[in-house]
C-alpha cells in the first residue's frame, strides 16, 4: 500500500516507527509541524514524543511552530506531558489556551501570512525538525500534502531535518489539488503572478531535498474533523443582513453579481453566513479565503460557486467522508495554497477580496477584539483576520449581539483588546443589524453601532456611556474611567448589566 | 512666462483667476486637492473660496480630500470659514484638529494607501472638483505634478471638473521626477511590476480628460514648509540604540551594510534617526518612503543614500532653496509616486522594507497608539504608518520615553487608543534603549519594554502595574480598573506621576 506512494526508491528505506522519528526530537528544539485547522496535522510522531517522555521522565521543552490549529492529538497530548515552551502561530485547543493563560506556554500571536517571511529571513531561529504529513513521495522526494498546506513549505526548505508522515488514510485523489509557491528571497523579489482566483503560479508538490528527509512513518489516522454548531436563528439574520447590503452594492452599482473574490473565517457564525449565499441571486462566486469548511462545498455542489481557493480543508465529520471520496469532482474547482499565499496582502489588494471574520467583541468606534476575553485571556488567536481585513475591498465583521445567555454584550464603549483598529473595520454585523461605516467619523459610528448592531437591551446603557463621553469631547469621545467598566463588572460579577 | 509651461495650445485659454475658478465650487459638494505633508498643495483656490464666503455670506459646507496635511493656507483658511463638513484622510492642522476634535468636523482618519481604492470603486460618493498643482501642462493636456504626488492621480482620474494650480515658482526640473501609475481595476488586475526602490513603472505626468479641465489658475507661491525641530540629545540616542540594533542584525548575517529599503516616518524624531545614519557604517542605502525630508537628501549628498523614493518632498525652508535649485543633481536619485504606490502594502511586503515610524505612546506588551492624545483627542492621524509597520520586514517605532518635561511617560500601562496591534510592532526604542519584541509572547515583552525603553521615573510604577497584574493571570495581564488610570490622573492633574 504506503510503498506505492513513496515514488522515490531510495527513501522506502528511510520508513521508521513513529517512536525511531521521535527520538530525533531533543530538549530545547523547535519543531515545525504541518496542520492547519486541523487538517493535514502530524498526527503520530508528536503522541510519540510526548509518550516517550511520559515513560522516560526527561526533561523536554520544545518550541512548537504550526501552520494554524491543530488537533488535540498534538497541542493537547504535548502541552500535559509538559512539553511546549514556546507556541505560534495560532492555536485553538483548551488546553494549550490554559497553559498559555496561565503562562506556562509563550505564545506568539501572529498574522498567519508573516510568519514564514520571519522565518526564511532568520529572525526567529533555527528551524531543527519539521514533521509534515503528506499522501505522496514524489520521483523527486518532494511531498504531496494532504488537507492543508500551512506553513509546510517553508518548514521543508529552511529545517535541519525532515520527518515525514506518509498519511494512507489521505486520499491519493488530493494530489493536483495544491499549488506551492514560495516567494523568492527580499529585496529583489518578482511579484507574486496569481492574477485570477483560479490560477495556479507553483508546484502540485512541495519541494525538499530528499537527504535532509531523516524518517518516513506511515499512518492511516483520519484528520480530528468536528462539528460545527449548525446555523441558528441568530446567524441566519446575520446572514440575512449581509446579503440585504450586498444586493444594495450590486443595485448601487458598486458591485455585479458574481461579487468579489470572498473569504470567510474560521467558525460557525462564518459559515453560516456562506450558507445563506445558497438562497440568493449571487451566482459565479469565487472564494479567496483561508479555510475551506463545509459551507464552501455546499456551495461548490450548488454551483454557485465556481471557484474556492484556500489552504486548508476542514470539514465536520460527515461532510468529510462524502468530499473525500468525491475529491476528483472537485479538482477542477478547487485550489489549496501556502497559508502565506492565501493570505496574502498582496494579492488580498490586488483582487479586491470581501473579507468576512468574526469579532469577539466591537466597541462603538469600530475597533474591534477577536482574541482575548476581558482584554486579558487569550482563546484563538489573530489568524488570518488581519491579512484580510487591512487589504480587503470590503472588510466586514460578524458577531452575535450577545453572548452567555446575554449577560455579555458584543458592542461595547472600548474594546478591552484591539486586534482591527477603528482603521480596518468598514461593515459590522450582529443579528440585531448592519452598520456601514465607510467613510465615517467616529462619533458617525457611534451612532450608527449602537442603534444598529447593540442588543436592545444594551442599548441606553451605551448611549449613556456615549453622551457622557461626548461632554467631555474629542475625536473619539471616551469616558476613560468607565471605559473599561463593563468588562470589570462582567470579571466581578459574571454579567455586564448594571 | 506661464504660456511655455501650458503645452496644450487650447488649454492656455482656459487660464482664469482663482475667484472664477473657485466659483464651481458649491454647497455640498466634494472637493479633491493635492498636497502631503505640505508638499505641492493647492494654494490659492482654496483661499478664493474662504474669501468668497467671508464676503457674501452664503451657506456652504465642502467634503474635504486631500493626499495627507497640507498647508495652513488651505485647513486653517477652510476650517476658519467654518467650510468643511468633512475631511479626508489625514490633516496636521492645528485649527483643524481643534474643530475635529470639538466635533464640528467629521474626520475620516485612513491608511493612506487606502482612500484611492476605496474612491475609484466608488465606495465614497462622487468627487466633484478636484484642484491639483503642476508645474506644467504636457501637449496631452496632462499634469506635471510640484512636490508631490499624493493621491492627484485618482483625482484627476475621478472628478467631474478638475482645476489647475500651475505654479510658476515651483521649479521645471521637477519634470522627469514623478512616476505616475494607477493599479488596474479590480479583480482583475495585473501585479505591480515594481521590482527594485528605483523602477519606473508610469508616465511622468498625470493623465487627465483636457475636456475636463474646467479652469487653469497660475500662481507664483512656495510651499509652506516649516522647520523641523534639529536633532537632540535624545533623538541622537535614539538613533545611536538603532544603529547598534541594526549593526548586530549585520554581524548575526541578516541584513547586509546595504540594509534594506528604509522608510522613514514623518517628524523630527525620524528626521532625526536618518541624520544619525550619516555617521554609521551602513552604504548604498536605498529609501522606500513617503516623504522625504532634509535628511533624506543629506544622506543622498554624502552618497551614503543611492536612491529615494517618496510620494512628497517636504524640506526646511533654508534646505527647500538649496535642494529645489540642484533638483537635476537629484533626478537619477529620487522619484516620486502615488501615495498608493509608494505605501502599497504588497509592495513594501516585496521589498522587505525597514519601517521606522514614532509612537505617541506605547503599551508594556508593544501597542502603539500614534494618534489619540488620552485616547480622545485626535492630533494628526495614522497616515501611512499602517502601511508600512504592518508589511516591513521589520516594523520599528520610535519615541522620546517621557514628554511634557516627563510629566508624561510614553511607556503606559495600556494605551488608550490603539493604531498599532502588538502583532505589528517589533521593535521599540527611545532614548533609554531598545526593545527587540520579535518572537516574543506579551509577559516578555512586557518585561522587555519596560526595563529598556521606559523612562527610570516610571520603571518602579510600571513593575507595580505588571506584578499586580501577573497575579490575575492572562496571556495579557491587565489589571482592567486601573489599565488607564495613567490617562486620568494626566487628565486631572496634569500629569501622570502619582
Amino acid at each position: 500500500m504506503w510503498e506505492e506512494r513513496i515514488r522515490h526508491a531510495k527513501l522506502r528505506e528511510r520508513v521508521v516507527s513513529a517512536d525511531e522519528a521521535a527520538a530525533c526530537i531533543q530538549d530545547g528544539m523547535t519543531v515545525g509541524i504541518s496542520g492547519f485547522t486541523r487538517a493535514g496535522d502530524a498526527k503520530v510522531v508528536p503522541s510519540a514524543l510526548a509518550e516517550r517522555v511520559k515513560k522516560t521522565g526527561e526533561k523536554l521543552r520544545i518550541n512548537l511552530w504550526t501552520g494554524a490549529s491543530v488537533a488535540e492529538e498534538v497541542d493537547r497530548t504535548l502541552v500535559e506531558a509538559g512539553l511546549v515552551a514556546r507556541r505560534m502561530p495560532f492555536q485553538s485547543d483548551k488546553r494549550m489556551r490554559e497553559a498559555i493563560n496561565q503562562g506556562d506556554v509563550m505564545y506568539v500571536d501572529q498574522h498567519l501570512s508573516l510568519t514564514v517571511e520571519m522565518i526564511r529571513e532568520g529572525q526567529l531561529g533555527n528551524l531543527d525538525v519539521a514533521v509534515l504529513e503528506a499522501i505522496a513521495i514524489t520521483e523527486d522526494g518532494w511531498l504531496i500534502p494532504s488537507t492543508s498546506v500551512g506553513n509546510s513549505p517553508t518548514y521543508a526548505m529552511t529545517a535541519d531535518r525532515v520527518i515525514v508522515e506518509l498519511n494512507t488514510h489521505q486520499p491519493l485523489d488530493l494530489e493536483g489539488m495544491h499549488d506551492i509557491y514560495v516567494p523568492g528571497p527580499r529585496p529583489h523579489r518578482d511579484p507574486i503572478p496569481l492574477i485570477e482566483v483560479s490560477d495556479r503560479i507553483g508546484t502540485p508538490a512541495i519541494p525538499v531535498d530528499p537527504d535532509k528527509i531523516a524518517g518516513i512513518v506511515i499512518t492511516d489516522r483520519d484528520d480530528h474533523f468536528s462539528d460545527l454548531a449548525p446555523p441558528d436563528g441568530d446567524t441566519e439574520r446575520i446572514a440575512g443582513h449581509l446579503i440585504e447590503f450586498l444586493e444594495h452594492e450590486v443595485r448601487s452599482g458598486r458591485l455585479t453579481e458574481t461579487l468579489r473574490p470572498l473569504q470567510s473565517g474560521v467558525g460557525a457564525v462564518s459559515n453560516a453566513v456562506l450558507y445563506g449565499l445558497r438562497e440568493s441571486r449571487f451566482h459565479d462566486l469565487q472564494m479567496y479565503s483561508e479555510v475551506l469548511q463545509d459551507a464552501a462545498f455546499d456551495l461548490l455542489d450548488t454551483g454557485r460557486l465556481r471557484f474556492a481557493s484556500g489552504c486548508a480543508i476542514t470539514l465536520s465529520p460527515g461532510r468529510a467522508r462524502d468530499v473525500l471520496a468525491r475529491l476528483g469532482d472537485y479538482r477542477a474547482h478547487v485550489v489549496l495554497r501556502p497559508q502565506e499565499i492565501s493570505n496574502h496582502p498582496g494579492i488580498i489588494r490586488r483582487l479586491g477580496v470581501i473579507a468576512m471574520n468574526t469579532a469577539l467583541e466591537a466597541d462603538i468606534y469600530g475597533n474591534v477584539n477577536s482574541t482575548h476575553v476581558l482584554g486579558t485571556h487569550m482563546m484563538n488567536g489573530i489568524g488570518g483576520s488581519g491579512d484580510f481585513a487591512r487589504n480587503a475591498y470590503l472588510s466586514i465583521f460578524v458577531t452575535k449581539s450577545t453572548a452567555k445567555g446575554g449577560r455579555i454584550s458584543s458592542i461595547v464603549p472600548m474594546v478591552s483588546h484591539v486586534d482591527h483598529t477603528e482603521h480596518d473595520v468598514q461593515i459590522i454585523v450582529t443579528e440585531q443589524g448592519l452598520a456601514d461605516l465607510r467613510g465615517l467619523a467616529p462619533r458617525e459610528r457611534a451612532r450608527l453601532i449602537i442603534e444598529r448592531c447593540a442588543h436592545p437591551d444594551y442599548r441606553d446603557a451605551l448611549r449613556e456611556y456615549y453622551e457622557a463621553a461626548l461632554r467631555l469631547g474629542g475625536h473619539t469621545p471616551h469616558v476613560l474611567e468607565q471605559a473599561l467598566s463593563w468588562h470589570v463588572r462582567l470579571r466581578d460579577t459574571g454579567s455586564m448589566h448594571p
